[in-house]
């Protein structure tokens, strides 16, 4: 089952894939070569898709901009799914009026405003004046000053309770060919250890984002079963255990996150272990 | 926000509730009193309900006959959603073939067999011949040894890289006014932690189980929406925490695991915030 | 054993005192009013003492300035015991030459050259050039820039194998009445969790400190046993856990991080119980 | 630095060695090949030893007849350090009178006797009687029934707020070739994590096994540092990560829990690393 496959002998058997952006369609040097190929592969072939992605820096509409600059065609933005939409459907649905704290730059608050809400950013936040912050968000790892506006978040988060959401669940991220930088998620986690409190989570491997994507493709009359979709993912510890999890088949591409080299001692030591592993969506 | 109110007066306002069972419609001592006034009041008004529990010992159908043993009526089997039925559907999509591995009772396995697998009880497997075991599924926390079976499964698990699933996430539950006992999830993290790989784990507050409740009452031709929904449990982190993630409002109820007199004290600390505090469902 | 008590009707039974520094003879606002009495009364009655503190950012002999800087007389250098010799200590028996990356003030960094290593500060690692490079140390959570040197870690740790030291390992520090800062160990465990290794922590509770006051107690001739010491704390998590593990009696203060409002709760969650809990040591 | 090399060539440099005892100088089978010529050698050069073992099982006596009767001759009673004495220190210095609760054989109960206090096993507590217990201690993992006792132990700790003792923390021992047993440490964090209180944790990797061995080793009018000793162990997160915070030398020997095959992965992986790393002691 660790054999290396063909991935379009076996994305050719399915009726919807479900695709990780990061390490899969792009990398930090740009397009993966020859993505583009496959992506017409699969709609030639009637194969519905959507991009998974744990990304709430950036709006679809920002998203589908990106990929048609890199020049990837035929990514419209209502395919591409973001933990940042999870974040703004639980802000939507539970949080009634007043103002949501945030960590990250000023384009990622477009998520609050969407869910109708007024946004500050913590480096803005009086603190004196609490009353109207109904709930705060971790949106991303830029747009703030780590040493300042860290420990005012903690600071408002032992003075107030209320929901704390993060909608980016990564620890880390790629940004170079050997060089990581720390995400949304590792911030929020090193807050959540210190204050001891449950935040509210979002992203793969979470398995709202792959429902989302379930019920959007169910929902345009077409009927779509778990035993028809294909996850595809670099990382196993959240697109493979998301995808597994869900109930769908997973791929695990090396063209990302987890390397030749690594693959077999991760797939090993983690528990973690996909449908499928190929070097790449192409060929 | 954190007042006591009327459940009657809250739940009216909705099209359906989810209902914990244990601390929510019965106890250690049997049926919660009441219980059958409030449940015909939700019925009497078009209310759609599910019962949403962390339970994999026990099917749908034994559940619903507990109920009416124990006096409530009008609870069939179909309005049940359990954490093992999470963990059938699991075994059902992604394993096909071979035998299942398991701790928990023999009535607990017929989750196994209902998803077309064999099971083999830990104490019975033979731990030379472990090539058509598949997975292994943590059901219950009766019906094995502790001493021998648990340090069966760590060796099982230590020689054989495969989905390890969890049926119930729960750590603890309640046997008498004050004692508790320890459940599958504390057990199974037990042994996660000692192996260091990643299981799969069913049941609140994943919102797995509240999603299949939100679709099930979705197929049957009504729509509901998530603000139509009122989720009531006795617990923070599973009820509460699983209930604002999905998006539904929340209702805590102090007649299980979360006392009047620690209410105040464990919202502060957890920061996990129900929408509504009442005593009990009833009145 | 939890009622409230005199300080100095409970230390003139000891031939030891160890003092924590930081919300007991100190705190935001400056000297503690009135500690100069109970030290006097400490040292009239032939008490020996050592300060004991979590603090890698300044070394004995400025420390003790410090104190004599705010108004309090009578510590010298040699009586105060720092998270940061311990760390020194650890990189004298076992760095052999080569240099030592370090986060932290330039001042913190005196801690690695009186090792007689070469430090250098992340900031000014040239990142190609690691041969040079023998262990990391985080010595303070100031004098750095913690969007870009944090990172800068992250990748050193992940690119070479080496001992990682965490000079401090408290998690928060108070700046205010109500406002606290984020420590070096929280900074230090996000790293840690991220990159997955395990780091060498120094500072209380680890019995280190405790056992080189110790030593240093019984070196000029005299002999205490640990029945004859009383160790002196704000901090469950540390002092007390810390000094209770090392087997001498313990003393919670209230005049610092724990606040008399919160004390029996924590003592309560935590399981962490102080022999004698004081409002201060003034009394 | 991790190339294998010959531990008598390393031993013959140092003035005093610590030794970990299974997978050092036994193993499931009986006594490792040859180690009696290696514990020759060391005596006949005048280097002191003592034996590092997280046992809280048995005394330093039974170690001693248990060396003698697999037929290694030379291992007094009191060269060995064992983490149940650390566990009777503490009872010693803090526990005043009263009943000690255990978890273990009737044997291990041995430790708490010798500190002079009345130990009850958790099997024979009668639970609406706790006045007079004052502390609880996990010494075995055997001796008592798992389902029952341990479910006793959460329910005691839940009602009782004082001192809990962890007197062994390893997780797991090897018990056949490939077969493992989960041991004291793994059943006193499953209880501590479910309670979420802290308990108190002897054995290495903490220091003060080590501590202990070092003043032992210096109470005889000797004078031993720190650089003159070695410290040899077969596991990276007890034996060596300890040593190395003490801050001796290092030895890691590959005829225990650590294999050929993985040595380079784990030290790797974990960050932990030996100054030598040797076949065994042997040779």
């Amino acid at each position: 089952m660790e054999k290396i496959e063909s991935f379009l002998s076996i994305v050719e058997n399915y009726k919807a894939v479900f695709l990780d952006s990061y390490g899969v369609l792009k990398n930090f040097r740009g397009l993966i070569e020859g993505v583009q190929e496959t992506l017409d592969f699969i709609q030639d072939r009637g194969i519905e898709f959507r991009i998974l992605t744990n990304d709430a820096s950036r709006s679809q509409e920002q998203q589908s901009e990106s990929f048609t600059r890199l020049g990837l065609q035929g990514i419209p933005p209502e395919k591409i799914v973001t933990s940042g939409m999870m974040a703004k459907q639980y802000l939507q649905l539970k949080i009634k009026g007043g103002k949501v704290a945030y960590l990250g730059t000023a384009n990622a608050a477009h998520y609050i405003m969407q869910a109708n809400l007024e946004s500050v950013a913590i480096a803005d936040l009086d603190k004196h004046d609490l009353d109207d912050i109904k709930a705060m968000v971790f949106l991303d790892d830029e747009g703030f000053d780590w040493n300042y506006d860290i420990n005012k978040t903690v600071n408002l988060i032992r003075k107030k309770n209320m929901p704390i959401i993060v909608a980016n669940s990564d620890n880390l991220y790629p940004v170079a060919k050997n060089d990581v930088s720390i995400a949304t998620g590792a911030i929020a986690k090193l807050v959540e250890s210190i204050i001891n409190k449950k935040f509210i989570h979002f992203g793969k491997p979470d398995t709202q984002m792959f429902n989302f994507a379930f019920d959007d493709l169910n929902s345009n009359g077409r009927a779509f079963n778990k035993e028809e979709i294909l996850m595809v993912g670099d990382t196993l510890h959240t697109d493979i255990l998301g995808g597994n999890k869900f109930g769908v088949k997973t791929v695990l591409v090396l063209s990302g996150n987890t390397t030749p080299g690594e693959v077999e001692m991760n797939i090993r030591s983690s528990g973690i272990i996909p449908d499928y592993i190929c070097e790449s969506i192409v060929g």
